[in-house]
Formats: structure tokens, sequence, C-alpha cells
């Protein structure tokens, strides 16, 4: 943990907190943190800031918080994601928040299992903690915005736009004789970039995500699991 | 798994091999493969190509293979990785090796802990088996070449010329202020990267890896854990 995140309702007008449980635990154990020291702190979707320790017991540690003007800049790409099996949904969680995604729209496709749609990984409670931890790892405070759309038609005529109104479309697909995912670094913007199953979009998932607006990229000649796709074309992206 | 992958001894002189356990298993009910269906095979460290099926009982799978003229070329990147705690180690192997990596060069540094050596993480009959469901997945047959060492002045002072002989050398840093790792991207030839533990090199490791040959690159603002930063330096890179 680079950066202990709060939620806003946790600071007072004055900018006073006070930590309990783990992240309690963590200040005082593994940040070794006494009376007088600063650690970096982050709210919730708001600024960073340092927060100077006023008083740690056994339970608590309160601080006192000086927060910079604004919140640092939202992630400027987005993912819409076939979703993976469970396991590798866990997995991606915080990776996903520590690489910066604005916002993760996870959607059905025909190659993915329909039983994907009914684990506890798609709760809010199984993966805001997870998101958070991302966070707090790569010090931003942007927690993405999650969306789980069953229905993948419906989502790209319907709903994408509304989710997504702006900036460009990608879509990444194997093989080599598509221009490289790093040739769409350059320029601002917001991008969305989608990314299918292991056993990739099928020909109707593909024209329909071609006639709303998503240009091929190549993912290179590798065939990756999802979870390694997901960072390693996000990274070229970023 | 988009490739079986057979060691050479497997093979006879006619090109005849039978599968067994897992992979027998894999062929028989994951591909549904029946007799004169062809499969895609590829030899360890050795030539793609495809088998074209004989025979299929309970326990093998029969095959005749013909074999491309020549192996698939060598990963151009090596990695010289300070070693992460196990748990993050265990998910990496086959995550390297589908990205492909010649050489996974594992060391101490300072803010390595000590008993993440002691780990059969680090055993070849643990992390084989894993760089293979790797190379299967990325239908690659190229095998890492692994080490393992605890001292890190004696590697990088008197082994590591041996070890990775040729090319550039790179080590990702944090911090926005460096030339990107992006930038690194072009050129041929052999890359020896360089990632540190999570709490960084210190400044006597940069230092001693400044003078034999390596140049900082940026690895971004954002701190991330150890696998998902190798995933995202590899892809940068690659």
């Amino acid at each position: 943990v680079n950066l202990i995140l709060l939620d806003a309702s946790a600071l007072d007008a004055r900018g006073h907190a006070r930590l309990h449980g783990d992240q309690a635990r963590h200040v005082r154990e593994v940040l070794g943190a006494t009376v007088g020291q600063e650690i970096r702190i982050g709210v919730l979707d708001g600024p960073k800031g340092l927060g100077r320790i006023d008083r740690v017991d056994a339970d608590h540690v309160e601080l006192t918080c000086t927060l910079d003007d604004g919140a640092p800049p939202r992630p400027t790409v987005d993912l819409l994601l076939a979703l993976p099996r469970p396991k590798v949904m866990r997995r991606l969680w915080a990776q996903l928040a520590a690489l910066g995604v604005g916002r993760i729209v996870l959607t059905n496709a025909a190659r993915v299992e329909r039983n994907y749609f009914d684990t506890h990984v798609l709760s809010a409670e199984c993966y805001r903690p997870l998101l958070v931890e991302g966070l707090q790892q790569a010090q931003d405070t942007h927690v993405p915005l999650v969306s789980i759309h069953r229905r993948f038609r419906v989502l790209i005529e319907d709903e994408l736009d509304g989710l997504c109104p702006e900036g460009r479309r990608l879509v990444a697909h194997p093989g080599g004789d598509l221009p490289s995912i790093h040739g769409a670094r350059a320029g601002g913007g917001q991008t969305l970039l989608a990314i299918g199953p292991e056993g990739g979009w099928d020909a109707f998932e593909l024209g329909l995500l071609e006639a709303h607006g998503f240009t091929r990229v190549s993912m290179g000649a590798r065939t990756l699991r999802t979870d390694t796709a997901c960072v390693a074309l996000l990274a070229a992206l970023s």
C-alpha cells in the first residue's frame, strides 16, 4: 500500500480522520508510523494529500489531512471486456485499477460461458475492495466505474453510447497483419478498448463492434490469457 | 491450450508420437479430436507443426507429426528480475513464457526478503510445467532459460556477461522524467530488461547496473505490483 484511501465521509470539515481496522493496523505495523509523521493519503474519487498523525492507539490512528486542490486526472482508457472465468476476473480487478481504467464494461459474448455471470466475483462487495487495493498500490483515487451486461447486442446498440459517449473505440484482435496497438498510443482524448473472450469475438460480434465505431488493432501474434492480455494491451496503450 | 508441446524424445524417426495422461485427455475431451483430424503440435525448443491423429483409446492418443523446417524465432527480450514473493512468482511463470522471454535471471536485492529463495516455486519441478503451460497458450516452443542468483553483485560483475553477452540493457525505474520504455521499442537485437523489487533497487544496485551498461527507462508514474509491472513492461517493449 503506497497510499491510504479514505471515503470522503471519513474526513470532517477540519480534515480530521480516524482510521480503524486493517488501515489503522497497516499504518501502525507496516508503515511503523508515529505521532507527528506524515503519510500519503487520498480521498476516494477525490484529491490526494498528506495526513499528519495526531494519535495512535491500539485500535485507531488519528490524522489531520491536507489535500491537494483537485483530484488527479481521470484515466483516459475505458475497457469493454468479455467476461473471463471467475478466477481470472478475480485476479484482474486490482490490476485494472492499478493500471488506471476509467470504466470497466463487462459483457457477455458467444464464447463466454453463461455460468461465469453467477459468481460473487461480480458483486460490489467482492470487487470494490480489490479495486481500492489496486488504487492504493498505484497511488490513484479514481475508482473505476463498473457495469455488467448480459446482452451483448443490447449493450452495443443501445447502452454503450450512454456509457462511453466520446473518444475513439478500438477492438484488439489477434493476428499480425493489422496496425499494431502501439501505433494507437498517440492522441489525447478518451479511448474505449474492447477485449474479447479467450476464443475471440465471433463474426457477428466483430461486425457489430465495427458498425459501432470500433477499429481493429493487432494484439500481436501470441495468444494470451485474458488477464495477461488486458495488462499487456492497457500497458501498450497508456 | 492452443498447441500441444512434446519433448523431442517423444517423437520417433518417422514422426510418430504417443500422448498419454493430461495431454491425451485434453486432445480427447477438450479438443474432441477424432482419428484423421489434425491438431497443432510443437517440439519443446524445436519446430511447430501438425499432428494427424492415428488412434485414440482410453489412455492414449497416437499421432503422426509433420514439422516445420525450423523452430520459431527466439524471443528477443531477456528479463533480470529481483525475486518477488513466492505467490507473485508463481503467477508470473506462465505469463512470462506466454509473453516470450528468452531468459529469466532471478536475483537477490536489498529489498528482497531472504526467505523468498526458500520456496519450491523456484524448483524446476514447479516452474517448468507452468512455463510449458504459458508456451502452449501463446503457441511458442522456446522454454525460457532460468537461473537463480542469491548474490546480486557477483551476478552483475561476474556472471551476467556470460548469460547475456549481447544487446542493450535497460533498467525500468519509476518516475515520469525518464525516457519512456515505449521509446525503447524500436531497434532489433536482444534486450535485457531489469525490473526491481516492489520497493525499488537501492542506490548501490542502480549504480552497479548503470556501471554495467544498463540505461534507465521510465515505467510510468504508477507503482505497479511486480507481476503487473513485468507484463506491462514486457508488453510495452515487444
